[in-house]
């Protein structure tokens, strides 16, 4: 692979910014090998970040940083290291996956907005972990089956203003939403099928498609389906990001082994 | 009637504040002479004045007063004056009429919820004046069936929290309503039966109910029953007002010449 032409992608998704190797690294692994005893062969892993454009260097520095963080483990077999998460990374990778990998809402899921007598840090912080976003002065919404802890009125949605569905996206991430909207958008139109890629090129889009997707997703709560503006970019990327997975399923991990081998 | 002991109502009443005469006397009008072509003679005028304990130089001030501001027009007729209510007057005394004398709402009436985009004068105008209350920053709540405008958010409201019923209550108003909450308790406990009384006392004490209650009542909106705390003094004034006005029904002009007459 690396005397192949790069993939459009890589280059596509390097503009967006925010591609730290050691991320990067983190992404790969919650993407490929997530499951318990899942590793990736050295020699996998130097060629997919070598397809990622990073070098060699690079990806040792960001390896060491990520086993001193307890994220990565290394054990050599034979003449190659393994790579694999530790307990501590597969459960933070497991934990964020609902998310990273959720279908795109139903945009007439029903929603509930949540009234609270005044604003306090503890209540702002009880309802945003339970997954409330603040929409007005001690108003939140939320999906209808989040409860609403005792005391707040809780009033079933219908369908909303435009006003409601704008306050309640994240407006802080709308130039990186419409930014990876447009990658994805490109991505799409160009991309080869998926039976004309090797699972080595796969693995590589999977990484750039789930990095630049989790950067964004993971920052603010899920928005309920009912109260999405359907053009919102964040909403237009989760309709792509999950076309082009599944466009594109998640390699085996002997099937990267043979495609290195290959290559 | 002169001669009678004083009714223990006015005294009373008279503790609460706010009997000014010509309001007194736009209650009375309003009560016993709101139909088409209703008159009260001056003798019965002059009676039942005295009876609510307001000097007769008192009352031709008052009378002067609402004839001035197009509230009451006087008649000769024969020996006697006639008075009534002039179109102005009438028009204003049945516009209130039902706020006075609505029966107390159900307490499982269902109400909603309107939010806005943002608080602006017009916007908090036209909420109010279609019977809204302001509840919360940018929330208002009101009956079900009050049309909230185009781009507003509605939400159906549902059993709620102490707070909001609270939050919906007129504040300034507690003390008072509390007072005449007293002073109607205690009539309920002493009043003799209708039976008892002639049309003249019915009079002066329809006219003392509903004068308190409508200084109160026309100051804020009506609450929606379901947003009502059973007992918050306003309704708990609503329910006896209601009780004493039909254990007390209103005299026919007829009955009142005739007992004025007779005393």
């Amino acid at each position: 692979m690396p005397s192949d032409p790069p993939l459009p992608a890589v280059a596509v998704f390097a503009g967006l910014g925010g591609q730290r190797v050691w991320s990067l690294m983190v992404s790969l692994f919650g993407d490929l090998a997530q499951g318990h005893g899942d590793a990736i062969d050295g020699p996998v892993l130097s060629t997919i970040m070598a397809a990622l454009d990073v070098r060699p260097e690079a990806s040792r520095v960001a390896l060491h940083r990520l086993r001193n963080d307890g994220w990565l483990q290394s054990r050599k077999v034979g003449r190659i290291s393994q790579h694999s998460l530790t307990a501590q990374g597969r459960a933070e990778s497991v934990a964020a996956s609902p998310r990273i990998y959720a279908a795109p809402p139903d945009l007439s899921e029903p929603w509930q907005m949540v009234m609270v007598e005044e604003n306090g840090r503890d209540t702002d912080g009880a309802l945003r972990n339970a997954g409330f976003i603040a929409a007005m002065p001690r108003a939140y919404v939320g999906r209808i089956d989040s409860a609403a802890p005792e005391g707040f009125l809780a009033l079933p949605g219908n369908t909303p203003p435009d006003w409601l569905r704008r306050a309640v996206e994240p407006a802080e991430l709308e130039a990186d939403y419409s930014a990876l909207l447009s990658a994805l958008t490109a991505l799409e139109d160009e991309l080869p099928r998926a039976d004309q890629l090797n699972a080595l090129h796969v693995a590589v889009l999977r990484c750039l498609i789930v990095h630049n997707w989790r950067r964004l997703v993971l920052k603010h709560p899920a928005l309920p389906g009912g109260l999405i503006r359907p053009e919102w970019p964040g909403y237009q990327c989760h309709l792509r990001v999950d076309r082009l997975l599944h466009r594109y399923p998640r390699p085996a991990l002997q099937e990267l082994a043979a495609a290195s081998a290959a290559a």
